[in-house]
């Protein structure tokens, strides 16, 4: 059991994470990725399949060609790592869902030590593109990719001002039957 | 930024979360609740869509009920309440990923307050009875139910002591190419 201020300190961290998109030139240190990958390695699948491995790039070219496959993964150019999720390759709803609760996992993990993140997905011939770069076998799906990296405080404050909205609770909670509101 | 005993509590709950499928009796306060639902409302999603609803079941007759629903969610019958995640419905991959991420979120939000969850999933026909069940509309998508309750210890010691196994890091891991193993 946690003691009550860190249930307040957890809560903060699920509550407050955001996706960063500009980092700064600071390396991450090698203990930080393992720490990454030690919780990555220990998140949950369904009928604890572990449906996945990750490749780790630090290289600069390499996150280069990687931000130019078509997709939505532009932010890794400026990233000081990548990790690209590796799936099994059944591509059925089980494995995307658990890719959602991996990638979960790592952005909560990086913030924890302070360090950034954003999901990044390949999308039609640059899932292709990504597997061929990395050597990942043709039978994988490889579909995510999480830019990592020390904030830039300076991008950070821009974008934290410019809002980053969420449904209020009573638009989305319904009450043991659908369309029954929060009590007040 | 975080103060260094913060990270580590922060991984530790990270790397600890485990599936809790046995419930003790005791109820689970509103107040928990609401930062769990806070927690979930403020998950991340693909082009910030936030593609969920969320109802929250207490009623025990009604947990029997979508306990019984084909699928894997029996453990809803045992629990102090359930959450079914209501997905916008067009079951595309992003959507299922984005479900995943809010599950983990809700799991990760019980356990800073000490409570066990399990997360469920309806399957075929059961998917439709939830829905009707619960009002829901039909052209939504319900896959996702999570039992939640402080856990059943005992049940609890004797789950651990049977072990929860992952792969070693060396099995998942590859670094900056697909077969290049992890540095010594």
């Amino acid at each position: 059991m946690y003691q009550p201020t860190d249930t307040q300190t957890l809560l903060r961290s699920l509550r407050t994470l955001r996706a960063v998109r500009e980092f700064s030139p600071d390396p991450v240190p090698e203990e930080v990725v393992h720490d990454l990958l030690e919780v990555a390695r220990w998140s949950g699948s369904a009928r604890n399949v572990q449906p996945w491995e990750l490749v780790v790039i630090r290289d600069r070219e390499s996150l280069a060609v990687l931000a130019a496959c078509d997709g939505y993964a532009g932010h890794l150019a400026g990233a000081q790592l990548g990790i690209v999720l590796v799936m099994a390759g059944d591509n059925n709803e089980q494995e995307t869902y658990d890719e959602g609760r991996l990638s979960e996992r790592i952005m909560l993990a990086a913030a924890a030590h302070g360090v950034g993140g954003c999901i990044g997905w390949f999308t039609g011939q640059g899932r292709v593109d990504a597997k061929h770069h990395l050597g990942i076998p043709e039978h994988r799906l490889v579909r995510t990719a999480i830019s990592l990296g020390y904030p830039d405080e300076a991008a950070l404050r821009a974008r934290q001002s410019s809002g980053d909205a969420r449904k209020p609770l009573a638009e989305i909670i319904h009450q043991e039957q659908y369309g029954r509101g929060m009590p007040d």
